[in-house]
């Protein structure tokens, strides 16, 4: 059974910016859309969904219908619907994976599942990144080199401020001198977190062979497991009423 | 100096409830306060706030005079004021510390914190609770046994929807055979947070020498640095124009 | 490709008790390879070796030959040579999975991986163990309920002298009262550890479903990647004799 | 009470090196042990050992009035005595602060204690290393610039084969591009552990203000407390032949 992943993207740069579209002219998420489905082939099957559709092409229907949901957005963080945050936080919460990419990090989202500012430090010089690996082994890692370099892009440099990751997979340096720890994992409930910071739209980021490698494996490895049921105690705080002792199995 | 804690009790069970009212005459709050004035003597200021006064006591002023706050909430989650919620959230990020107790895992402060639901499995039948040091040379351990029981405690259980803690200090098992992670590490932003869970309202746990200790011993711990400074990335992103190459430091 | 499997059992108790021998006729490791293989069939090919065997049927040739290796020794953790426990060490951070089980946490090997003794309570009564799943949609809980039971178990307690667990699966409750870490994920260079606690040799524990399942998922979950290599750290310390700025890449 | 510091320093290239000689006269152990009084003044009671002294200057009675040690060593880790560092681990898992400086990584003690390699990639080029502080409000930090620069130092770059680090305090870059998790906290047992990489005896790093200033607060937040005991399972595996059930405590 193939992952159903959904690629959002808050695609307003693309249609403001001449640059942005000369590099993107289908926007970022169709870009991101192809690098996963060049990695993982039939084993994905990619949607988008963007910030201008009804609800954000985010409705109920389209969240019970994905595994795994990819986040950009930058321009538009403060106009996401309440509701719609809500809404993918439970379903977060309920075993959806989540990778969240580059400016994600201030999104109402990811801020929410934090619960920290998720501030950094940035530039925008078009400067040189360093992706260094320091989890090999490590499904997202697979098939990456110990290090690799992002010839332009913008800096985002510690402190970052998030809650410290379950998983720290890479930390990247910038040509200026800063650090950043640029791969990140959490688990919130069920479900998955990567939040991975390359990627800027004035930068061909989501061209790049190992960026699009990675996000392909953190596709691979934030899919629930096909079998999953809500937890327990998600919905309702449960009374049992009796102990253990005294019954087959709690209720 | 001595640190400044402001206990901070939602004070309805005791208004309404006979019984509650007997095992705590001037308040939860009450109790704890001295518990915590008892252990820590001199080198506490312990003040208290309740859910009745305006802004629920916890005005910017006395915020601002607060070194670690301590919350108990259970009837009232849902009135809590939302700008104190927010007031309180931040100014725990800037390195105030914070010990939840009991029923407040479902206050909107500890799930704005954690970015998770919190839920958790739960019983109100009086039973043994056994308190298991698992981080023993932990300060928040400090003068305690391996091992502490509460004769008479509402049974909370897992699953308990929170991140993986920082640190797990203590396990917790009731006789009707449950388990819980009953004392939990969170680092967040600047703030220490410490998640307790013994303490019903209907049995006298805050008169009990062992839990007056780990409160006592979790507020030491979590007072923040005398000289802290809110971090650079807290109130804004900050931008560095140029890299740290070409500067003396980092604006 | 399936997943090669060693499992090692130490064959000692089986053979010199008669009722451990009637409970296990052909050895524990036969018992927990066939759970294995029951659950995860033709993707993995399952063969055991025992501590009686040259070098403890754990050649370099085995080990070359090993993707996850499982565990169980007790009567003679001393006796295991040096030479294999340095073998099997190299080759966990290098990759292989390892699931060690119950008396397992006092081995050579674990000890070495942990850093610390490993050391933790217990009591052998044939009391009941509850084990609680506290990171539902984990891998390794895969179609586990919320909590299974295990009749008759020895109690291990804690505080258990381990490193605080990269991920925490599993808590037992025991009828006595004791709480315990009974399911802990580590990783350790490119391998993945994990520690199942219930599986006495008094008892038939490796006969039920819920613990086979565990075991089976567990392998299946430590799998290392088809393509993984070597990390460039390991066998010495590479000196890079530039930096990354006048290379293509690092050396 | 002051705390008592053991800084145990090789003392081998100071002898070897006229260059080493001239940047550290007395030795890096006595620069290193002038800098902890220099910052925590009356709080600590500093004395030195070395390599040469009879088993290195860590006897049992040294070590018994250790609170908290610091090691610096590189020519001679081979030539350490497996006795003397049996001794030290079981004293950090007992309590005692330990903190390891640049080399010492590659240590018998450390690598023990992390049950890893703790192997880096590494060049001496004397090249800028600037270190970020990614745990703002952590007590090791106190009083420090959210970076700081070291004009001329050894590189250490990552892949570091460690465990996750329980706090990850510092990561550095350095001139030709590499990251470094440079202050990384471990706890095992009751000890607290503290990685710190700057220190090459090439350069005068543990003469330059922020590197001492680091080293005397880690000294501070490893000290144990005062009335630390053993914890009940370190010596034997302690048994418990009844339930917490028909105890008045557990033995």
């Amino acid at each position: 059974m193939s992952i159903r992943v959904t690629v959002w993207g808050e695609n307003i740069h693309e249609q403001r910016k001449a640059s942005v579209q000369k590099l993107y002219p289908r926007g970022m998420h169709t870009t991101i859309a192809e690098g996963i489905a060049e990695y993982l082939g039939d084993a994905v099957r990619v949607k988008t969904a963007t910030f201008d559709e009804p609800e954000h092409g985010l409705t109920q229907a389209v969240l019970g219908e994905t595994d795994v949901l990819t986040w950009w957005g930058h321009a538009a963080h403060n106009e996401v619907d309440d509701q719609v945050v809500q809404r993918v936080h439970e379903r977060v919460l309920l075993g959806m994976g989540l990778i969240v990419l580059h400016s994600g990090h201030a999104s109402k989202l990811f801020r929410r599942l934090m619960g920290t500012t998720c501030a950094l430090r940035w530039r925008e010089a078009g400067e040189r990144e360093l992706v260094w690996n320091v989890a090999p082994g490590h499904p997202i890692t697979r098939g990456l080199p110990e290090v690799f370099a992002i010839p332009e892009q913008e800096m985002y440099g510690e402190y970052f401020d998030i809650p410290q990751p379950d998983e720290l997979v890479f930390i990247s340096s910038f040509a200026g001198g800063e650090v950043f720890r640029s791969g990140c994992v959490f688990r919130r409930g069920q479900g998955r977190i990567f939040y991975f910071s390359p990627g800027h739209e004035d930068h061909p980021v989501y061209h790049q062979a190992e960026v699009r490698r990675v996000i392909a494996n953190a596709v691979a490895w934030a899919a629930p497991l096909a079998d999953l049921e809500p937890y327990p105690t998600f919905k309702v705080t449960p009374h049992s009423p009796t102990g253990w002792f005294t019954q087959a199995k709690p209720d």
